[in-house]
């Protein structure tokens, strides 16, 4: 049994998603944000096309902790013994309270992804800030797809999950008539995450 | 209608879902049938609107045993310590892959709700077989429906969501322009649910 020693350590925390045998995944925010959704989406292109297990899980009333919204992931190439996340990996949070609630899980060498315009009390160093809500109102004119933008932001920042697995997930669960608007959102959510990753001291 | 009478009461109290601590559902079918939207609907409604905790997971890739689709839900009026099912009171099969696989982990006194379309060899006693696919293609003319005619079923056999919660979720999740669809098999899932239930040996 070696002892972790502080260079394997920096080493780990250089590349957040590189290798892995568990990484967990929160997306939180408040209901009606499409973040169940956007977990399926993650959990479908992770396992179907990307090749590994997901076990996805998400908690109502009283166990979910107040208002806030949240789905966890958990993905292995391994089997997944235990379903729910003990440290996570990614935190998405894409609202003040459900920044405060669940940063507290997050693993030292884990990374926090928040909305920049909504989240201004950032309580984690490893964080990157993108204004996705803004960004989806102003830059694809149509609120609803800021979880679209985080996921292509997701996918920038930790190569969790593939790109080309995102992209046809995304385009199979968009409702008839909003394929374009999804992709645009998509795409500008890898640009920009791309963008603040290369920006940040990650 | 036939008014409620004191025969009428006693077999619905032996019924499965009147008392209970822990209640555990498994909703298995295919890819595309919607089911996951089907237990965030149970879910959202069961614990905003009735009160009781929930937790929901799903599992994709080999961990999913096949090409089949689930979503467990676990409900509770206290805390939830283990949030995967351990003895299921309610299986919902949409296909007969689905029905083989996970028939195995019903307790004795659980309740097999499965499509008699599509499955034709049913292989627990305690069961309910409701053509779902059939009404949805020929009474509402829309396949995509099962899933809703199965919550209005669920809805009237278990009595597990109450009937105003999950009239107000589905009602919420409809995609706009599919609202009066999702009545409309809402509705036609409690009649035939109700209809079912009474013509059962349950």
């Amino acid at each position: 049994m070696t002892p972790k020693t502080k260079a394997n350590e920096a080493h780990e925390s250089a590349k957040p998603a590189q290798v892995f045998d568990r990484f967990e995944i929160r997306l939180s925010g408040s209901g009606g944000q499409g973040l169940v959704l956007a977990g399926v989406i993650i959990a479908e292109a992770v396992s179907t096309l990307d090749g590994k297990n997901v076990v996805q899980t998400q908690s109502y009333g009283p166990e979910a902790r107040g208002g806030a919204s949240r789905t966890d992931l958990v993905i292995s190439e391994g089997e997944i013994y235990y379903p729910k996340p003990m440290a996570i990996d990614l935190l998405l949070a894409m609202t003040q309270e459900s920044c405060d609630l669940y940063h507290g899980g997050l693993k030292d060498t884990g990374v926090l992804i928040y909305d920049s315009h909504l989240v201004t009390q950032v309580p984690f160093a490893r964080s990157i800030g993108i204004p996705f809500s803004q960004l989806a109102r102003h830059e694809i004119g149509l609120p609803m797809v800021a979880n679209v933008i985080s996921l292509g932001a997701i996918c920038a920042i930790t190569k969790i999950v593939s790109e080309a697995a995102l992209t046809k997930i995304v385009t199979k669960r968009s409702p008839r008539g909003t394929e374009e608007k999804n992709m645009q959102a998509l795409q500008l959510g890898l640009k920009v995450g791309k963008e603040a990753l290369e920006g940040s001291k990650l």
